[in-house]
């Protein structure tokens, strides 16, 4: 791969005018679910701070938002953005972040009177947090991988996806209109807040992202006997609860053990749940998250293995159901390096890291090379209202998404040089 | 104490018609939650039982229905009997047994000509499991411990006890009239199945109960912090489900290592039980029982300090509020020694053991003497429809219970005599 060292101009983003956007879609609320009025809400505010950059703005059939800046040249633009969608009771800065910054990057330009060479598009994707419907909806009508049987699911009042769709200005009947191929974008950077504790822990400004992680969910259902609390022993008991809860130190253990980079028990339910009453069965579900696809497929079997010594113990039933998994999606090289690139100009820290989360932007990596730029969460909290990220380093992220847009526009637009 | 040596007439219970009976209350299904339509059919089938062994029937204020049968003397009593209310689900030897072997000591005693001493008492009390309103109201009102905050307590359909006792034909407004004191019973003897697998595995046909166990419900709150499931690394995590795991396990150790006989973990809610979201929250209820309350005083500070060690080692907060204790009821001696000289005339081999489960022979234990009598339950399986006692255990049982109101006929009726 060539070294990349080509010019980016000094365009300064306005941590103000950055703080004060990201202060005003706050004012919908943290709870924009994907195609509810507050969600239209939001689009609505974002929509007019895009047409006030200049940005000339369609809904695509999906529903999502894509605001264009002609280039100097006819080249496939370089695309940025996130979501404005939140889960619910979730925080000011998840996705929103990456909108607003990607905002602030074309009023910067425009200021500075710069025309990139490629055009650019700020991309705000439609349901990235999937609360309902599952998650991506816009980014995979994108790359094509929203399918009938997706239009056809049905939120809890019984509205279709293909109704909340028309409901954000999308025409679901157009959905392969929505479709890019490989090459139609040049390349896309999503900045995000981490939503972990690595860089603050780190001290470190700027993560950039090596790949996101790929999640495995597997149900596990466990059978014990139901019984009366008073009269069973504590030797004839078959506890689905204890059984469990050994099941839930295992998920932990696993993880701490560097088997895989997080693995979590998240849901869990007992029945019958009487307070005098031995739990005869408990449903539960194990995630776990991995850049390296392989470290899960080895920790579910360990799991399985684990289940397997607990239920014998415990003299219950231990059934492990997988569901769909998700593969881990690499980011770019070049991405990488050009993201480095753009922080040591700028003097900022930074280290390299896993997502842990899903992003819009492993779609995007189906039809272009794809970089993630992410910033401190404070005390790794996210999805929730406390979810905090300081304006200077909301505007430190603005600036290296910035000026990597700058430099992938220079690299990616100049004819191929040799190296020798 | 004077040895009990007095004359038992040799009198038999018919095994074919017990089961019989058994059989015949089971037609109204395994649900008859306390004053349901069901359990006023399971109630009505009961009384017309009772009239037909000769039994005058009263039903009480509180809706006990008390059925009598004249003694040679002018005594108080000797009451026996049970309930024939069920909880969601139960079984069909809960209570009934109780009920149908006292139904069927009256009928064989009417049979063989025989007039005790004392009058006798059959009771079949009024919700005795309390899935509504709280347990044992019947035997509560029995000795004037049901009150009118009691009496105001709504079900899940805003129906009052109140409301809920005129339905099965009690009186709710003349409830101190049901109310009867120390010396108005001569004493109290309830058949009962074991509920647990302690006879069964000693194959062992009666237990002879020590007392009955007191309960203590301990509400336990664990906050933790909600986050992202991917992004918030292992080490940062502040898992409310993990530590609440570590609890579980150390209540079933506590009573493993004899701190208690019993202490279970039956209810526990995981918030906001999310796939891919740390739990943030966790409650959960422990039930400790055991027939010395110092123990069940000590599991729990023992509890307590596990929990304080567990919510240091996960960076949690957990809270411990007790619910109301209930004390534990010691059984009479005398009335233990009659039973144990009753199974020895008949050959069978018994054990002493403690009652786990709640009965209303610790109400009645306020105004009289009493005694219990265990059958042995398959599996130790009980509020089941899986719950079964052989036709022989409830037939030796019922025999046990006869023999013993004999030998308590004879006993107590007898002017005291001196050892020397």
């Amino acid at each position: 791969m060539a070294q990349v060292r080509p010019f980016a101009p000094e365009i300064q983003i306005d941590s103000d005018s950055l703080s004060q956007r990201i202060q005003i879609i706050s004012q919908t609320g943290t709870t924009r679910l994907a195609y509810s009025p507050e969600d239209i809400r939001g689009r609505t505010v974002v929509i007019k701070m895009m047409r006030d950059v200049g940005l000339n703005i369609t809904i695509d059939a999906a529903g999502n938002i894509v605001g264009r800046r002609l280039g100097r040249k006819q080249l496939p633009p370089l695309a940025f953005g996130s979501h404005v969608d939140t889960v619910r009771d979730g925080g000011r800065y998840d996705g929103i972040l990456g909108v607003m910054a990607a905002i602030e990057c074309v009023r910067s330009l425009r200021d500075a009177g710069y025309t990139t060479e490629h055009p650019v598009e700020v991309i705000v994707f439609a349901n990235e947090e999937g609360q309902r419907f599952g998650a991506l909806c816009g980014s995979r009508a994108l790359v094509g991988a929203l399918d009938s049987d997706d239009l056809a699911r049905t939120d809890e009042d019984g509205r279709t996806l293909s109704q909340a769709i028309q409901e954000i200005g999308g025409d679901p009947t157009q959905l392969r209109a929505a479709k890019r191929k490989a090459g139609d974008i040049t390349a896309y950077v999503e900045l995000h807040i981490e939503q972990g504790g690595t860089l603050e822990k780190a001290k470190t400004p700027i993560g950039i992202v090596e790949g996101i992680s790929g999640i495995s969910h597997t149900d596990v259902r466990i059978t014990g006997r139901a019984a009366h609390a008073g009269t069973t022993t504590m030797e004839i008991r078959k506890d689905a609860l204890v059984a469990a809860s050994e099941l839930v130190l295992s998920v932990r253990k696993a993880a701490l053990e560097s088997r895989c980079h997080v693995a979590t028990v998240g849901q869990l339910t007992v029945m019958p749940n009487g307070i005098n009453i031995i739990p005869g069965e408990v449903s539960l579900t194990i995630e776990v998250r991995d850049i390296e696809m392989d470290k899960i497929t080895a920790t579910l079997g360990h799991l399985r293995q684990c289940g397997k010594e607990i239920a014998c113990r415990y003299g219950v039933q231990m059934d492990f159901s997988p569901r769909a998994t998700i593969a881990s999606v690499p980011c770019s090289p070049l991405m990488q390096e050009v993201i480095a690139q753009s922080c040591m100009d700028l003097g900022l820290g930074f280290l390299k890291l896993p997502s842990g989360a899903g992003h819009d932007a492993q779609m995007m990596a189906k039809l272009a090379p794809v970089g993630m730029i992410f910033v401190p969460s404070q005390d790794g909290i996210s999805h929730s209202p406390r979810e905090f990220t300081s304006s200077d380093h909301c505007s430190k992220g603005a600036q290296v998404l910035l000026r990597t847009i700058l430099y992938l526009d220079e690299a990616l637009s100049a004819p191929a040089r040799s190296e020798a």
